[in-house]
């Protein structure tokens, strides 16, 4: 089925939304949470954590455009410079689902979410989540359609440590950490295999 | 087990760049292809695709630093303007993650995969893939570590119709599309769930 341009503009809105949703394929499920300086606590579900290197260790997630109405997250981030990526789990991907709603109020306890402080960090953890991350606003970038990629810094990572090889490999679907394709779709992971890391130069390796 | 700032640095690199590497969660795999303005064609893997709005539709990718020594595909892009992004399946997987070496030629050919011109798009797809998108560049965006993100609008998509349903959702299970985790882990995804897409303000449907 070959789809152009014109037929994505003439898609019915949703179908369209779902459809390009959907085509980058299976995406991490991460539910960020965030402080505002007078203390109120919000946690929403994202989609969109990209990796970004790992010496220093940072990692981005894009936000939809700020412009008619700013978000809780984006407010907090920007006010608090501090905020927290935690994975969601086939247990609580329900209630992570649910904070996609606007809802007045904390997440947390409206979405029934326990929440967690580790150390002084200065944002909330989501106490269910078996890899937490801990993260230090580095940049806030706008992008050509007015979406945000939030640029931060690793601070502080609890993470299950029954979940880690001693080559430093996370398995996700030891610790039923999920995947999610659209804006809706749940995907569970089985780990099927490792390949080996492939040197620069090592041509070797493949024949 | 905590992780903080100072035992990231202390870690081991291989060790630390699978863990970073895996924390951020599962990744759509990806074969972006391109093609040189003299004809010669490339292929890698990439990890890094983010979805970045529906109406226009576009999608980013983050490529490493390009200080040191310019990629194929980053030359490829800038000189050509457009590209594809293909998904890797388990009929794939293998000679995808081939193509992370550094290799002299065409991966097409070295790492034995199939490739496929649709209409006259400027850059070649992968034939086995069940969801090829053909990419126009927009922008090349530096972040702060020096990783450049790829800011592209979609052209053209060709994707397996049985794998999409009524409401434009695409099953990722169904046509066998693998995820990535780290820099090595490949994994089966299963769809367990499709939830609801909740509307702003549409709190009745949380209780």
């Amino acid at each position: 089925m070959k789809i152009d341009k014109k037929n994505i503009k003439a898609f019915e809105k949703v179908f369209r939304l779902n459809l390009i949703n959907s085509i980058t394929g299976i995406k991490a499920g991460n539910l960020i949470a965030t402080r505002s300086n007078d203390g109120a606590d919000n946690v929403a579900i994202f989609s969109s954590v990209v990796h970004l290197g790992s010496n220093p260790a940072q990692i981005g997630f894009v936000m939809r455009p700020q412009i008619e109405r700013k978000s809780d997250t984006y407010n907090n981030i920007k006010e608090n410079g501090f905020y927290t990526i935690n994975h969601i789990t086939k247990a609580i991907y329900k209630q992570a689902h649910n904070t996609s709603a606007n809802l007045k109020g904390s997440e947390f306890d409206l979405c029934d979410i326990k929440k967690e402080n580790i150390d002084n960090f200065k944002a909330p953890f989501v106490l269910e989540s078996p890899i937490k991350i801990g993260m230090k606003l580095i940049e806030m970038i706008d992008l050509p359609n007015d979406c945000i990629l939030i640029v931060g810094e690793v601070e502080l990572i609890d993470v299950q440590e029954s979940s880690i090889n001693e080559k430093g490999e996370v398995d996700l679907s030891l610790i039923n950490v999920m995947g999610i394709s659209g804006l809706n779709g749940y995907y569970e992971l089985q780990r099927m295999d490792s390949l080996p890391y492939i040197r620069l130069s090592d041509k070797s390796k493949i024949e």
